[in-house]
């Protein structure tokens, strides 16, 4: 496998499938006023496969189904995106209280309705309001609400020993327009020759930032047969490469516990990685919104701040590297245990990074003035839930752990059940929310999928849905090492379904392997 | 004045002052992985006046203030920017009682705690709540959900008389993202020849806008000896100037009701911009955030949209441009009388645009999920507010009737006393939330700003809010008529107070004027 061949843009990988559909879903122009040549040929060229055609279709299902149209399927399984209340996860009763009180403080005035909310759901909002005298519906500081930078300092104290300064954080509408924002300013679209290290697979988000700003997809590929790790020989290797035609690489993305593929990082991995960010100059982007998504007993979620920080006290080389490196991590409140996809929080924090950096993400921010206030509160009850002797601890302690603890199961299902599929080979999930298998596609199906224009893992997961209304994202939309197929798939329906999910996918997968090994299997 | 001169990008009218203050704040390299010219060259150079220099120098104050130090005022002011829950204005009742209900929807379980709302807020959130099945916390659909998207379309047709279609609507975090997509679209950054007219003055999230996608600013002068009115022939003087030097003009803004400037554009004015779009081939994007907020009796709203509509059954030439145009018309719950600002709600809507620019909107809206819910509920109470017969609709009818017929008060106060003002003249302001006063500044104004390098209505607006504490943007921060100078204030704070905080400035000035005709002032 060459690295090389991963450092074309975005458009370079596996996306023909992809981009036909796109194209074949545009109608022409009915307008005088602008022709397609017209927009952005960067946002055009930008794919985004989670919520590409494969929706779209099932989408259209949905939408017949509720018509009364029959089907081979009575309803459509979203398994393709990590949005656990859409499937049936409720909120956190402490966090919505809360958040109902902190929207509408008339409750707070009468003892009747007081009464009707948890005592220190009731404190935790005079907290908020006390803070934020101008309530919810005045704009922030474009930066977020003080106290709830405080908060998570605090939290990120806590979590790792060390200390956090609310002012080196940003909160934000969710951890993807964090991230686009770092892009934003860190890639000076103009010059065009900047690149972005990003692991192959690779959570989408990436790779259509780097293509809508204008700069080169160098993907690094994780090893497969390591359980995904990430390893500094493919790193080195796609960067070698990379500066080789001239990209100036600028950033190195780590998705930790990962997406799409479940890995949580060793200690010694993440330390060369930090070694290389320090010897190469790469900021590193830390994306670690999956650090409560752990399952694997043996492996605990570190974050970078915690290990640079340690490494700061470490051997002279480990000192030096935690000096020199600039690191970004990215949280939200859309996953973990928490689930508020909706709500649109998280928050990013700036280690190290040049004070201009965070000049021009504030002038960035003050563009569309803040984020959600609603956002900014429940990224403060994320980071800072009940504790140990206030009222509403034991029922927090049995939502999250009954949740965390049925993700786990689920996460083990799903695996073992993707292994007894013929052609299929699935690495345990140790974390995130997905499961990452591969697919040996018989040859019919990869003549088929030639036919018909599309990617092989396009057309099986095309084919799943249309026959069982499961939907999944095929590995092309993350890219891949090429030659090999993959599906993402989520593990988020409820636990009572879960288990004929994966019997109608291991149903429909026996049939699909069998029509296809002559060649015969259609669409 | 030669309108070529307005062409020349973001960079190049009356931004020498704030430049500066930017500069002058951002310290040297710390770290190892960037250096200043790694970042985003377009966002570096892109401003933004509202929360620039002036606001950190305020802030500063603020915070002096609250450690004891003594001052010669005793609180901030701000006036800067159209946040009126920040001065005290209050949420509408209805409104976050609905919010409290579909956020925690436990309460409406309990009789008890049904009992503490409104009867009809009760029922409007549990329509959401029937419609959106997975609740707040679950990512929608990415261009908003469906049945708000069907109350926004209710509304327009309602408001104009003409249908309007859900599909053709999106919800946006507040109207700026909105306003970001779309020229995120529109604009073929990597092109670099791109071009977009925008009023002068003008709200400058345009023009920081068309610095960051790499575009020109190509300004057309509003009238201010005719209300800041919008004419034709200002518009082609700049639009033949821009094409001269091979700008491709994509689109027009027009803020109606006008921000800074608050006029309520004609009939017979706005048709000939419709005629002028269609002519020229220029997208209508309609900034029409402030529609609620009309206070001079003989003004009203139209929106385009409707002008548009009605113009398709009008005159043949009428027809034709009406066929033609490609209208983006733009709202938002910031303003008007719910002055929703934190929550960050708005909505966009495209009236025949081609295909693609919905595919691509869509997809831009994707890769950060959805607008957040809280916001998108936020727009559908904004737009299907209590009716007649409910229960809430007398105090809504109170309450909303109040803050209007109050701003209409503060509105004719402010260009009351500004006009008192020596070398003051300003507009009477027949709508939006501000005011935008020309200055005659002195000499020695002129000469003192130019040794401290500053434009001199910042060194104005500097002087002002050093002095009393009142915080108000330079009109150099908008653009202006070159020679001209301006500051805009709002007119937000409390009723009872905002005679004082005219009477405050109105001294300052006085002194400010005599201390400058000597040359003597200092800042």
């Amino acid at each position: 496998m060459d690295a090389r061949s991963l450092t074309l843009g975005g458009a370079a990988l596996g996306v023909g499938a992809t981009l036909l559909a796109w194209h074949s879903r545009v109608g022409r122009a009915s307008s005088a006023q602008l022709v397609p040549s017209d927009l952005n040929q960067w946002l055009v060229e930008a794919q985004y496969a989670v919520r590409g055609p494969i929706l779209d279709v099932a989408n259209d299902f949905k939408r017949r189904l509720k018509a009364g149209e029959k089907l081979p399927f009575d309803e459509l399984i979203y398994c393709n995106i990590g949005n656990p209340q859409s499937l049936g996860q409720k909120p956190l009763a402490f966090n919505r209280e809360v958040l109902a009180l902190v929207t509408n403080p008339a409750l707070l005035e009468s003892d009747k309705a007081r009464a009707l909310f948890a005592p220190d759901a009731v404190r935790r909002a005079e907290m908020y309001l006390k803070n934020i005298p101008n309530g919810l519906g005045a704009y922030t500081n474009s930066q977020g609400i003080e106290v709830i930078r405080q908060e998570v300092a605090d939290f990120i104290e806590r979590r790792d020993g060390f200390p956090a300064d609310k002012d080196s954080i940003f909160l934000t509408d969710g951890a993807s327009a964090g991230v686009r924002m770092l892009y934003q300013v860190m890639i000076d679209s103009g010059a065009g020759n900047d690149g972005m290290l990003v692991p192959i697979p690779q959570y989408p988000l990436y790779s259509a930032l780097t293509t809508l700003f204008n700069a080169n997809l160098v993907g690094y590929l994780l090893d497969e047969a390591q359980a995904w790790g990430v390893t500094v020989a493919q790193i080195t290797s796609a960067l070698t490469a990379a500066r080789a035609k001239g990209i100036k690489v600028k950033a190195i993305v780590i998705i930790n516990p990962g997406n799409p593929t479940g890995q949580c990082l060793s200690l010694d991995s993440m330390t060369e990685i930090v070694k290389l960010c320090a010897r190469e100059n790469l900021v590193l982007l830390a994306d670690e919104v999956y650090q409560e998504n752990v399952y694997d007993p043996s492996k605990e979620f570190i974050s970078f701040k915690k290990l640079v920080r340690t490494m700061g006290a470490g051997t002279e080389a480990e000192q030096e590297a935690a000096k020199a490196v600039s690191l970004v991590s990215f949280h939200s409140t859309s996953k973990g245990f928490i689930g508020e996809c909706g709500i649109r929080g998280g928050y990013f924090e700036l280690d190290n990074l040049i004070p201009q950096v965070k000049e021009q993400l504030y002038k960035l921010a003050s563009l569309t003035l803040c984020a959600n206030t609603h956002g900014q509160i429940t990224t403060g009850l994320m980071v800072n839930p009940p504790r140990k002797g206030e009222e509403s601890f034991a029922e927090f302690e049995a939502q999250s752990g009954a949740i965390l603890a049925s993700l786990k199961r689920r996460a083990n299902l799903v695996s073992t059940k993707l292994n007894e599929l013929e052609g299929v080979s699935c690495n345990a999930v140790q974390g995130a929310m997905y499961a990452f298998p591969r697919i040996d596609l018989p040859d019919g199906a990869l003549r088929k999928a030639r036919e018909q224009g599309m990617e092989p893992d396009a057309y099986y997961c095309m084919a799943v849905l249309k026959n069982t209304g499961i939907v999944i994202v095929p590995g092309s939309g993350f890219k891949q090492a090429p030659g090999t197929f993959h599906f993402r798939t989520t593990f988020l329906p409820p636990e009572a379904k879960m288990e004929s999910v994966m019997s109608r996918l291991a149903a429909y997968h026996t049939q699909f392997m069998a029509e296809h090994k002559d060649g015969k299997g259609e669409l």
